[in-house]
């Protein structure tokens, strides 16, 4: 007799692999339904970097199966007024505080239902003010993960807060201009600029070589891998979906030293 | 047709998560029995630090379902005279050295029952001298997972190792004399006073403003979030169950500098 | 009724733990087969050290049950020809670039098929170049899983790349001449020289003590736990079926000062 397969919920934290705290929460997950299989993202979420959770989240989310949920907690406001959120897209759920932290979703996908959670028989026993992770947002998961509909968790909710969800700008045609978003273990340098805008433009300029400019530096090695000259810089469509500077077996970031925000152009000849 | 629920057991050690340690210890733990569910609560207890995974376990292990098995390996003695032990309360099982990473169960909860385990038909076919973590703990945990009774395990053990679990006292009515216990990741400092004894003394004291004195410095904010001015330290009930002393977006460790052991004050006016 | 055991695939990469590559990996898998237990070596791998993970993956695979799917992800090659590997042993099933990462496997076990993969069919829907272990590796690992047979892959290959696989060297029957391998968290020196090679060649010379060399420095003390004087050095079996120089409660490594490739002799008199 075949199975069905097990719910999936993903854990995205600040909380730190040293900590019991992302522990916990697989804990009050179980405690309000076993039948799921709970997904360790990262619990290396720089303390409280809402920003960087939220691109984080946008680059994984769709890698999972359809019905997935997607948990994250990156909760500086913890124990105020801000509430805690279920939301919903076509093809996912995701329980969150509201506090910005869903913003790509919102902004690059269609959200459509949410509710900011209130139903406190979904809660755990007995919750603290400081750790809504394991006992308010956990339990809500594993009770989702049963199937109980979105609605039966609180009143919908319209005005969420949102961040800054920095888009690339189109400039005469030649040049896109964009920002770093993140930086990863390797030292590759992620930009703002999607693999398909990019794609598009480069069609409409007849896919002649393009440079990328940044941080006073012109880049202009396009590759499609990462086995270049060792330490040479370069840029290509990277796995997270968006282009990524990088060097070869290399730190890119510690050869430009550049952060989130900084701006990066790609110009078409 | 409903699934029964697989059976919990969870990992705490000081295996680190560079090295392949934790993941042998899953890897035996599914050769015993595949039907378990393995939760990993953190492997990066301070080499050796069996204080440090003693407070730990205690602050997660009623996070879980009622008979989780909670396996705690920090064995600097592995490969010794020191027993492996097997205990029971009326809700969990717990599979540990006997050198005292058991402590806080024995001493704040009821063990019901304990067992040195020495039935070596459940070990690792190759038992490794030092690696009782992969060839003792891991198979016997599955084995304890597929129901067999913990009396199979070995003899009935008493005289267990202790170490000391620093208790508040209550001085005059009005000074709860406790000790730190423990800095996380955001560094905030968990002391060894429960809220609930918090509480109490408090309620006892007309719930009037209470200060609280660590380091020489006197903390009069008590709050029930992290939500204050960026860097202002206040006190708090965490979600550890124990009063904390932390500083909003910043860490109270920094600003203070104390350790484990470094007693903490609170005073009721 | 019982329940069939799930399908097991352990995952070894350099990602990190900060990222989401990992995460994203796990998603991949039980995008194609959710009914698979995915268990966590290490993430920690250096980046690029195919060499580290070598040793690793052969320290651990035998720690799980037969027909565990080993998927290793260090993957500097990525995007280039280097092709894909679906290798078997009698109880053992890998997943990995061909860079040499199962270099070990084919040295020390025997593998008996193994195929290039290129049955897209099997991939992801949508394949980055650069991220082949979520596009690739994973949904494979998730396919075979489900039973498909290793040769619906890809072509059998027989010339797979290999790295050095240093094998320890036996002298006039009393000194056995072997390289260090790895340090662990507790800087514990790991050799090439086994368990079973030491006891063979102490049994022949009649079980005196011997003296282990490295570094200038003779160590004399052999052990079988770690529970010595602090800071002593000694030498004993380790859990990882290798000679391993080490401390009590203190790093070997901090105190010897040896990396990869530090010839160990042991000597008997």
């Amino acid at each position: 007799m075949p199975r069905s397969s097990l719910p999936i919920i993903t854990l995205l934290t600040d909380f730190g692999s040293k900590d019991y705290y992302a522990g916990a929460v697989k804990g009050s997950i179980l405690k309000a339904n076993s039948e799921v299989h709970v997904v360790d993202m990262s619990h290396e979420i720089s303390p409280y970097n809402i920003r960087e959770a939220a691109f984080m989240l946008y680059c994984y989310y769709r890698s999972f199966p359809d019905r997935t949920i997607h948990m994250v907690v990156v909760d500086p406001g913890v124990g105020t007024k801000r509430k805690p959120l279920m939301v919903a897209t076509h093809e996912y759920y995701f329980i969150a505080p509201d506090n910005g932290v869903l913003s790509f979703i919102y902004e690059l996908d269609e959200v459509t239902r949410a509710v900011a959670i209130d139903a406190e028989h979904y809660y755990a026993e007995e919750v603290s003010n400081t750790f809504h992770g394991r006992d308010i947002f956990a339990p809500c998961a594993g009770w989702k993960a049963k199937g109980i509909d979105l609605e039966s968790f609180g009143e919908p909710i319209d005005d969420v807060v949102k961040i800054e969800v920095p888009r690339p700008k189109l400039l005469g045609g030649k040049l896109i201009k964009g920002q770093v978003m993140h930086t990863d273990r390797f030292g590759n340098i992620i930009t703002n600029i999607s693999n398909k805008v990019f794609e598009q433009v480069s069609q409409k300029n007849g896919n002649k070589p393009a440079k990328l400019i940044i941080a006073g530096k012109e880049i202009d090695s396009f590759r499609n891998d990462y086995a270049a000259e060792q330490g040479s810089l370069f840029f290509l469509p990277g796995g997270s979906h968006h282009i990524e500077i990088a060097a070869s077996r290399a730190s890119a970031q510690a050869i430009l030293g550049v952060e989130y925000g900084k701006e990066a152009g790609i110009m078409f000849s």
